[in-house]
């Protein structure tokens, strides 16, 4: 009788050999550990003696060049022709390693785990973060950040920019070059732009007025002078795989007080978390910190009619790198301490379904002392 | 004693409870089935009774307007609160649902499934595709799909005036307003303006000489001329989700004797394909007319010096709609008959590691009597 492998979650103890099975835009755990770009689906493995990638035969011979250092590369098809294409080759292959239990990644396709199961081979779904490294940014990874962060800057000064050069028309709307600005044309402006310097970005946040109460509301419609503007900008370097991530409030002319008020009591809040953040205190400690700071000027995080969410809802931020949101995340529900080398977002926000939203965020790496931000541009929200 | 629920991959008979887990990024049959547009994982169910996704609650008010008419929005915090945020709230929500087992798509998250299993619940792996109809398009989905096509002969004539403009310099290489034209900047270009008219494009290949003989190389450094040039341009609608995808490969100035040999061979094989393709025939049909027609022009596939494979290395085409590769593919692996509202690539193509390669790839819905294809750009190798 065929013995089939248990499929299981545990923690693992000792070494265990490691499989993903995913394209890299999927996972970027698989694009960490071979460094190969694929839109398609490949193998990763792992074992004592062995690291490698299997990749389809169109891709070989780009996977041998641009793979990491001491990763093999193997042609699916020369597998594939070895094990007979009627079955699942992945059985076939793991025992080729002599691997008769693989771990693998919580979104490990439920597929291919029947399949291993089914031939003998016990899965065991490694619970979050595959890699725990990734959390820490080596040096390289942290230069390709801090590159990112630039490309992300120089956009929103662009926009700043545009804003500043718009006139407002009879009916309070923004114009620029005798158009009307949206937030279509800001948003196409900027991603347009970040194409042609190497980087995709997509649903950049252009949101004013009431539509930046929604955080993630990617905003449309024309852009009016005395309402809020949240621009929350998000690249992806084609290159390198890594995120910047920023965001920035404005408003054209003069600003009513009490978004005034708002305003400077995010900033605040920013402030105080960028000025605690250091290796060794807990995450969850900085968005309290956060939290409290406006609170006590007066802005307390509940609900307003209709149920709208209003104040400070969401966590304060989430680690960069080669995702847009990975760990560690700095929430209420992370009390983990901070380590050198994570590289995490600070975005104190507040919302308010009766006028819009304010939101600052900075990428910051922490050190052993406090941390380095990446970002240098000011946080002024008029554009006169 | 629990009991486990079964986690199996079998066929479905009659109608089973559907539930899927990933982002529209991942998985475009959450996108089909929801029309909910989200970076963030979310789930979709669907029972006999109800259709339905539960997001995030920064995501709910988006969720509500975007949806699919009949899908329902459910707000996943209220739902934690309920079940208690310290066990998954999935077997509680199928619980409160009354699903016993569910089926699922074949990538669902290994870590989703053990958890409905060890609450009991059966989950139940389909295989793909796992909603079949997806392969055949509606009225609505053609049109998104012409409109997709639309932007990408756009963009493929302004690649064609930008070769055709530049002036071949002392060292062979292209320029263009004084600069040296490379493939880094013409794609630039290309995936720039792509942006602008809503559309996100990467990896876009724009491959030439040698580097074109690999089907999967985007192309690096200057554009010589004398050599043949691969663009393959393939965006996606940020509005629709729906792809375009069309291949031409160009040379300015004359073509050597050999290239424009095979040049003609593959605009025969598209032919012969174009000409054949009707509802009722077998895909694999298609792929080996194709193949056929460039065989007898003294074009055989195989392998050259040091195993680079040679002549008509891959399938005549695939699917396209929400995904950029889907059902049904056109390959003599796909012995299934072509069906009225599928839309397939048609791309043949010759590949020779010692001067590169030729695609020349259409898009076309397949009808009851022929096929309508999208792309009316012309078939032209020479640039003068």
């Amino acid at each position: 009788m065929r013995q089939n492998g248990k499929i299981s979650s545990e923690k693992q103890e000792t070494f265990l050999p490691k499989l993903i099975c995913a394209s890299s835009d999927e996972s970027a755990d698989i694009l960490y550990a071979s460094g190969f770009h694929a839109p398609d689906e490949f193998l990763y493995f792992e074992t004592e003696q062995r690291r490698g990638i299997v990749v389809s035969p169109l891709e070989y011979s780009r996977a041998c060049a641009e793979a990491k250092e001491g990763v093999e590369v193997i042609d699916r098809s020369a597998l594939m022709r070895e094990c007979g294409t009627d079955r699942p080759f992945l059985p076939f292959f793991s025992r080729r390693l002599g691997v008769p239990r693989w771990c693998v990644p919580e979104r490990f396709p439920l597929k291919t785990a029947i399949e291993l199961s089914d031939a003998g081979i016990e899965v065991i779904c490694v619970k979050a973060p595959f890699f725990p490294a990734r959390e820490c940014k080596t040096r390289e990874e942290i230069a390709a950040i801090a590159k990112s962060v630039r490309a992300t800057e120089e956009m929103m000064r662009l926009l700043h920019a545009m804003l500043a050069e718009s006139k407002v028309n009879a009916q309070g709307c923004l114009e620029l070059a005798g158009r009307v600005v949206t937030c279509e044309r800001l948003r196409a402006e900027i991603e347009g732009n970040f194409k042609r310097m190497g980087y995709t970005a997509s649903r950049t946040i252009i949101a004013c007025g009431v539509q930046s109460a929604a955080p993630h509301n990617i905003g449309s419609g024309p852009v009016r002078a005395g309402e809020v503007l949240v621009a929350d900008i998000f690249p992806r370097s084609d290159a390198t795989g890594y995120w910047g991530d920023m965001t920035r409030t404005f408003l054209k002319g003069r600003a009513p007080k009490h978004v005034l008020r708002a305003y400077r009591a995010v900033r605040k809040a920013s402030e105080t978390a960028l000025g605690m953040i250091r290796a060794g205190v807990a995450a969850s400690e900085v968005h309290i910190a956060a939290a409290k700071t406006m609170e006590e000027l007066g802005f307390r995080t509940g609900r307003k009619r209709g149920g709208m969410p209003c104040g400070f809802i969401h966590g304060l931020g989430h680690g960069v790198g080669l995702e847009i949101h990975e760990g560690p995340r700095v929430s209420p529900l992370n009390t983990r301490p901070l380590r050198r080398g994570n590289v995490v977002s600070v975005e104190p926000g507040l919302y308010d379904p009766d006028w819009g939203g304010i939101r600052l965020e900075d990428l910051v790496a922490v050190t052993g002392t406090g941390c380095r931000n990446f970002n240098t541009m000011e946080k002024e929200l008029e554009i006169p």
